[in-house]
């Protein structure tokens, strides 16, 4: 109880992890919640828009809805590495109740913006405490490592993936979006056959899995989040693959979590929703 | 011991459970295995067109492939339930070393064939020994419940699926085909957690799984089988869905199996491929 002492460790943020084409307009739970997050109206979020080389687009499609919701929008394009080691910018990220990484190219995300002063300062502010969500490309550049290419509606095998590493700051995950609208678990399996400890989330469009302090996730929006945990897989030839050999691997456990379903992370186990009355 | 009164028993005839487009000139190897089965050079097929709308172009498709394989080839149109009546249709069958279902649509199959001489005829000889090959919707008329209708590359929900009775020859089954090029996990999911006691099997296409009178089966092709199970599911919201709700369901296995590699399924267990020299 020495409070002069006493180290102050506040949890992390949540992470809202959202598989892409998140609603902006009617029906927009995801972005509801983010701004609840963040703590409703008059909160300063930072969105960045590294990931896409589009930015203005992608600005006038976010700004109108996050500004609709009550918050205040700062839009960091981030075109370059010099862009993210800008002083100001770094600012503005350490000025945001909540950060918001856009679609684009995970490898943008992670290639311009490693290890610079605006990188700093997002991993500073969300281990303080503030939201951080991503979408689409956004998502994925969460995992420890990433997948950054590979078919969608192929079958399993070690050349339908390419891999990079992410921001980690989801440890010991591999995340995948657009999941099954873009039918990718035969990529999200090869991955997770590589390294079975791994855990697999692959988040369907307009669908985010909100990751808690306590390691309890929630799944929001219209779609699912399916889970993939090799913690049980028997055989994999995952080692012995040649370029286009077929994927084996054995027992994989499955799970497809739509809203309000959670998943405990350290107990590698889904919840099913709160009865109403309780929350 | 009593020879004069014993019944013969013959165990039923090998399954040929095809994901759709096998090769039919180079890299055949699915088609050589079936022909293999029938006996080789010099063995009759009858080859049931049925599921097509355009038997013509079926059949231009399979009597080279099949003749140059050495097999002497009957091809049964059965454009209707009158032709599937035929006395002399269903002794093309009753003749037959080895049955082939085309592709097209199974509810053609089930619904112009089902409870006819030919179907009897069919049941007959394969019972007898004979193996039954099935292509697409040939595949899935196989199943004991079979899958007609349903979105590949949606979230699992029960309106992605339409499922009708199939022809039962491999019981407590449902089968999909065209599966990883179509990102049918989806509605092979919903098909499961509406009753997890079934097996789901996907068939990829040019990929086989062809099942033994042990009940081991065998993957064959280029591609990958992916069995679901899903007697240790934990939990599913499967019987409270409304139309278009998002499927919950929780702890299903999953094996993705390639060329060689064995599925039990009395025991539901993956084998790995048998080593060389033992087969």
């Amino acid at each position: 109880m020495r409070a002069g002492h006493s180290k102050r460790v506040t949890p992390p943020g949540p992470l809202v992890i959202i598989g892409g084409h998140e609603h902006k307009r009617r029906d927009r739970e995801i972005l509801e919640r983010f701004a609840r997050l963040c703590g409703g109206r008059g909160a300063a979020v930072a969105v960045l828009g590294v990931a896409s080389e589009r930015p203005r687009a992608v600005e006038e499609a976010y700004r109108p809805a996050l500004e609709d919701l009550g918050l205040r929008v700062a839009f960091l394009e981030l075109a370059d590495r010099p862009a993210a080691q800008d002083e100001a910018a770094a600012r503005r990220v350490e000025e945001a109740d909540g950060l918001f990484f856009t679609g684009g190219d995970q490898l943008r995300i992670t290639s311009l913006l490693g290890g610079t002063r605006v990188d700093a300062a997002v991993r500073a502010r969300w281990q303080a405490g503030a939201p951080l969500a991503g979408t689409s490309a956004g998502a994925s550049a969460l995992s420890s490592t990433m997948i950054v290419g590979g078919d969608g509606d192929a079958t399993p095998a070690r050349n339908t993936i390419e891999m990079a590493p992410g921001l980690g700051l989801l440890p010991n995950s591999v995340i995948d979006q657009h999941f099954a609208q873009r039918g990718r678990i035969g990529r999200l399996l090869s991955a997770l056959a590589q390294n079975p400890a791994v855990l697999g989330i692959g988040v369907d469009e307009d669908t985010a899995f909100i990751v808690g302090a306590d390691g309890v996730c929630e799944v929001a929006g219209s779609r699912t989040v399916t889970v993939l945990d090799g913690t049980q897989v028997s055989a994999t030839n995952a080692s012995e693959l040649g370029g286009d050999e077929a994927l084996a691997v054995t027992d994989m456990r499955l799970h497809v979590l739509p809203a309000g379903w959670r998943f405990d992370l350290h107990r590698r186990r889904p919840l099913p929703p709160e009865r109403a009355g309780r929350s």
